[in-house]
């Protein structure tokens, strides 16, 4: 389904809402001391610990409920409760509170994701991260920090490149781990930890390469308009469409990427 | 030298002046693109990549000068220049960009770190993050984040507890980084990134344990007064003072510390 302009501007305007919903639900709950469920789910997500707090849930039930007020036609994938199959090839994909580890350490590196989905591919990604008061977006006419445009940086070269991953962990198989710790090897700055957060860094500009493993649809749809209205690609490891997860680069030049998809498209 | 009451508030408010001065000079330099120098001393600290910026530069120059204008007799160690050798027993400690890396990378989890020495021991320190808004605080009468008291939580088990480190990089030799990653397979929760901002949110209940080696007085001084403050413990891996840096412990409740003490004190 194609959009036009004028829903586009309205989709980017209801996003934001989803996102201010989901803040409010939150807010309470950052550098609170929580109750930490652990979902036990780790071996499918290769993390030996994966916290689920009042938050997260809180935060996907607002806006959901929103969506289901004002939308009632349109699907939604989220983190938390069951998929809802919409009669509109619309749905958004949601992650109520992306980074739920950094979250209960207290870092202000986690962030709201939300995405619309127009049935082929994410055209509208938001992260919202209310500690520190700031919004990205992502639309196919571009992507802005708090309204202000955002252009990765040009860095074709790996010795010269800043690269992030969350966590080595995330590498669901050896060979993968081989692969990143291979390119890890050659770059200027290695830094792990970062979530959504990184990746609107790369977005920014002061992060290069994004190297992971393991991710969702709902860690990943939001970011893709961000990074792609920046200048940057993100697909998955053999350069193919991103969007359901799994093994994901994303770098700010798209000549560096390419380098990188020749170095680990036979790992996709 | 035991300061008094009034002096001890006198210096607080001399500290946050030094934070503030500092980050004057670094505002305009986080999240514009900068040069960056290699440092060169990466065989020294263990470490490949030791970004320098202008930034940081410029703010232990700010904090000098108003040293040097008020209180011409202290001595200052900080990280740029060289030491200045005081006529009085109290000097100040300063590090201008903890967290180069993530200041490079446009992540909020540096800081400017302001410790006060009085011969002895550091009894003032100052943790600021200009980006976030927050300025944390250590006296010997207590811990503060931008006003309120601080506390660390109680946490006596390693199964229960939230591990931070900076980096694996961090550790100099091969026994420190075994030693590190026997533990880190045993806590709840694993997180890479930090430098200072760990230590602050360790004082804050929301981390329990801080592993690392290869530290400099500049990297702790300014910490010892936050962690101690707030109830916890901040040594070097046998217990001992962690005034000069090296390897370093801190846990937020001195039951654990003292495990871990039992664990790491030959590594010391």
């Amino acid at each position: 389904m194609s959009l036009t302009a004028a829903e586009i501007s309205y989709y980017e305007r209801f996003a934001e809402r989803l996102a201010d919903a989901a803040a409010v639900a939150i807010q309470p709950y950052f550098r609170a001391q929580l109750a930490v469920d652990d979902k036990g789910d780790a071996a499918i997500a290769g993390r030996r610990y994966d916290p689920v707090t009042i938050a997260d849930k809180a935060a996907e039930r607002a806006m959901r409920e929103l969506i289901q007020a004002e939308h009632p036609d349109h699907g939604i994938l989220g983190e938390e409760e069951e998929n809802v199959a919409g009669s509109s090839p619309l749905s958004w994909v949601l992650d109520p509170i992306d980074g739920t580890r950094a979250f209960i350490t207290g870092l202000p590196l986690w962030g709201t994701l939300v995405a619309l989905n127009d049935g082929n591919r994410p055209v509208i990604g938001v992260m919202n991260q209310p500690f520190t008061g700031e919004r990205y977006l992502g639309t196919p006419a571009g992507a802005w920090r708090n309204g202000a445009a955002l252009r990765t940086r040009a860095c074709a070269s790996l010795a010269q490149a800043r690269l992030m991953c969350t966590s080595r962990d995330i590498f669901d198989t050896p060979e993968r781990l081989a692969a990143f710790d291979a390119v890890a090897a050659e770059v200027q700055l290695a830094r792990f930890g970062g979530d959504c957060y990184a990746y609107c860094m790369l977005a920014s500009g002061f992060v290069d390469v994004i190297i992971e493993a393991g991710l969702q649809p709902y860690d990943v749809q939001a970011l893709i308009p961000i990074i792609e209205g920046a200048g940057g690609r993100m697909t998955a490891w053999d350069g193919g469409d991103a969007q359901q997860g799994g093994a994901i680069l994303a770098c700010g030049d798209p000549a560096l990427h390419a380098q990188l998809v020749e170095r680990l498209k036979h790992l996709a």
